[in-house]
């Protein structure tokens, strides 16, 4: 066998393992989603279609694989954000866009947005997603003064708090307009950081980049759901 | 058997059944604090010392039980919280002293609280603990002026999400002072409320009455445990 032969092969059987893995992250994900993890090993690799033997070559136990599915969907959720603020210096403008897309997401997206409510209170101190990205803004936000809030860790634990606790009441209340929700949300949020309450308002209910043409663009892995409303 | 015996037989019946269904909640409660709650009906049944027949006189399934357990431990919450407020008018001073105390219990009665953590952010939309209490004090300070915010649904949703990730926090990281995190949550929520800045820290860090002999004389049924640090 040649090199460039072998090389291929080896470039085949990575290739192989990270989709085994993938494989492997997308079922817990939607096991998340539905909030069922207690399943067994062999419930998971069935579902993801993998061989048994295949989920310890990357997992040492199902914990390891339900880490990894949040972090994986709190990344790419981050990810997302990143790109969809890189137009905007204000630490204001940053957060408040960044949330209000978040909100918008729990709807467009309910099996992300069910994968990173499971995860519960850990995605705030989590180093993925939005909690790492508010605490910047946060700071940012300090630094410069446009923030007046004395600690830049209470002001994380109220914004995480306050984005699972929208989340949630997004997906309970069908009935409620979850942008309208979210928007009112993120104005409290930013008046409670220092910003004055006319620019509050200002910011949180300029108009936003259209959510699914954004989605679509950043989040091409996810299989898109409509929206129910 | 005499009216009068039939009588005092017929409360010892009930007492013997009340007592078994609060034996029933006191275990699930334990169940839940350790975050073990998918035990079979015969586990719970031993851990209280109780027929596992029993059990289906009082629960129809274990969620049911569950449930009855977090909302026993909500409204233990809320009574104190009542008891604790008595004196208090201002809706910013009842709003704070609540959630400052709420704070503090989180190591001053770490089963109760995890019971209360475990039942996630539907403690915000339940009809017993701080979350009614919260969105009362919230609409009264609307009402009366002394609080700005726009939407109360929407403070109650950050200020319910907030003691949600203090008290998750403040297990987290016990080398955190959990009274001086505490303060300054309340505090950063009486400024998103709308109150002055300068009097949101006159409030939230104002004297407390001592937490421990208010929880001996309001919450005498717990075993209650000594702070860690």
């Amino acid at each position: 066998m040649s090199e460039a032969v072998a090389a291929a092969a080896r470039k085949r059987g990575e290739r192989r393992k990270a989709q085994t893995r993938a494989a492997l992250v997308r079922a817990a994900q939607q096991l998340l989603a539905e909030g069922r993890t207690s399943v067994a090993v062999l419930e998971i690799t069935e579902l993801a279609d993998v061989g048994m033997g295949s989920f310890y070559n990357h997992f040492a136990t199902k914990e390891e694989l339900f880490q990894a599915a949040v972090e994986s969907a709190l990344e790419l959720q981050g990810v997302a954000l990143d790109a969809w603020t890189r137009d905007l210096d204000d630490p204001a403008e940053v957060f408040a866009r960044s949330f209000r897309l978040t909100g918008r997401l729990h709807r467009i997206e309910p099996q992300l947005s069910r994968v990173i409510l499971a995860s519960g209170l850990s995605m705030i101190n989590s180093d993925f997603g939005l909690g790492p990205r508010a605490l910047r803004d946060i700071e940012k936000g300090r630094a410069t003064g446009r923030f007046t809030v004395r600690d830049a860790y209470s002001a994380l634990l109220i914004a995480g708090g306050a984005a699972l606790a929208l989340g949630q009441a997004i997906h309970d209340h069908p009935e409620r307009d979850d942008a309208d929700l979210t928007d009112q949300v993120a104005e409290d949020l930013l008046r409670m950081f220092g910003v004055p309450p006319d620019e509050a308002v200002a910011i949180c209910h300029s108009p936003l980049p259209d959510v699914l043409d954004m989605i679509h663009e950043t989040l091409p892995d996810l299989p898109h759901e409509q929206p129910a409303g």
